[in-house]
């Protein structure tokens, strides 16, 4: 049974937290967090501690903190036999200063109190031993069925590509909500069009399923388009993005 | 039972054929295409023509067309006593010159060959005549449970703001495609984050669902970020979206 002390008691943790009690080949024997109140909600799951000397002894010490905190706890542990391993898409392996190390990077957004299946999660990991790395295989096979190997110079570019595919589309529905609050429409309107542009690029290529007058090179809608907005960041983004839209096209038109 | 006969052989025209088609209330009496091959594939549904003058009396001339050919469309069609209907976000109403004529305008992105559900994707309906009125939300309501009564003015910004919602985040995934190509990534890593991206705004705001750095301020992030990007377009949309979200969330920084 592969034993895992979790370090952290944000939104991560607790997905991470459920997932591991549930999983039958992994055993979750501490909880470590500094917040009191956060961590007592971790009970339900094992042991809690908010004291650094009371951590006990794990194949695994799972770290769920924030990016510029990792660095700093992994050199507060007492000496283990374990590996340490952060959760981040966007720092390398080697922030990580223990003889053991590795990452394991669940590529998804968690949102509180919102239930994942954590078996449909990709998740990427890295490590610097053998040892190591069959210990996050298997701790990634106890918790999804997608496991992929990634160094850190690759998962800095899957961090990268994530931005694009999660944060700044998120972005963009949020300027399709404002234009529908500045003119009274329901933005209700618009989220089965959202839910369907991401069902599409589940078996197609995103190339392959774009549409709209950037792609058919229909100037005179993107004329009227930019007649219709109100705004000077909205007008700068639809004419960089319907721009690059048609030099990607180009060679269809 | 209101009568309806489908101008148009396309993607939009096969999915409404369908739906009409097996909807209780409604009767595709005829459908109208100018392409015999594409036209042929319609028969299961209603009797097909591809000549003008052979269009029978009907509540509701639906025409699925490009924009660029309902005007011309409409005018060609023989003195009817129903209601001409264009299918366009784009296209005012009054493109139509005919006596009674309206917009049905299904809120949706359509796949050749990938069933959908209607009842789920919301209609925009407008007319000029209140006898013309009823019969659009007769026919809508016989079709999907979300209409909306929409002018052509506040139709056009909900086509604009649909262009965000889908054309531009469509493009982002693609960004996103084409990074993880260029890194030997596979992009099934990043699907079901895509997914959860927008099943997210089906019940929260975009504005609170937004996570990144730019949302943090995370300067540093975002500057080993751009420090990653190889393409130039890449790094302006990059550039562009970040502050554009900082400057949106400022006030929480």
């Amino acid at each position: 049974m592969l034993s895992i002390v979790l370090l952290g008691s944000g939104n991560l943790a607790q997905h991470l937290a459920n997932a591991i009690y549930s999983s039958d080949g992994l055993e979750l024997k501490q909880v470590y967090g500094r917040n009191p109140k956060a961590l007592n909600s971790f009970e339900t799951f094992a042991p809690i501690t908010n004291s650094i000397s009371e951590i006990v002894q794990a194949d695994i010490y799972l770290l769920a903190v924030t990016d510029g905190n990792i660095g700093h706890l992994a050199a507060q542990l007492p000496e283990t036999v374990g590996t340490i391993v952060h959760t981040s898409g966007a720092v390398g392996m080697d922030v990580i200063g223990n003889d053991k190390r590795g990452v394991f990077y669940p590529v998804q957004t968690f949102t509180k109190g919102k239930p994942v299946d954590f078996w449909a999660i990709p998740i990427c990991i890295e490590a610097n031993t053998e040892q190591s790395e069959q210990h996050l295989v298997k701790l990634a096979n106890g918790l999804s069925n997608q496991v992929y190997k990634l160094g850190s110079e690759q998962r800095s570019q899957l961090h990268l590509s994530a931005v694009f595919a999660n944060n700044f589309s998120n972005y963009l529905f949020g300027i399709s909500e404002e234009i529908c609050r500045r003119n009274n429409i329901p933005f209700e309107i618009l989220r089965p069009l959202i839910l369907e542009t991401a069902l599409k690029v589940q078996t197609l290529s995103p190339f392959n399923a774009q549409t709209g007058p950037a792609r058919r090179g229909d100037t005179n809608s993107i004329q009227k388009h930019l007649e219709l907005i109100t705004s000077t960041t909205e007008r700068e983004i639809y004419t960089l993005l319907s721009n690059a839209i048609k030099t990607n096209h180009e060679e269809e038109l």
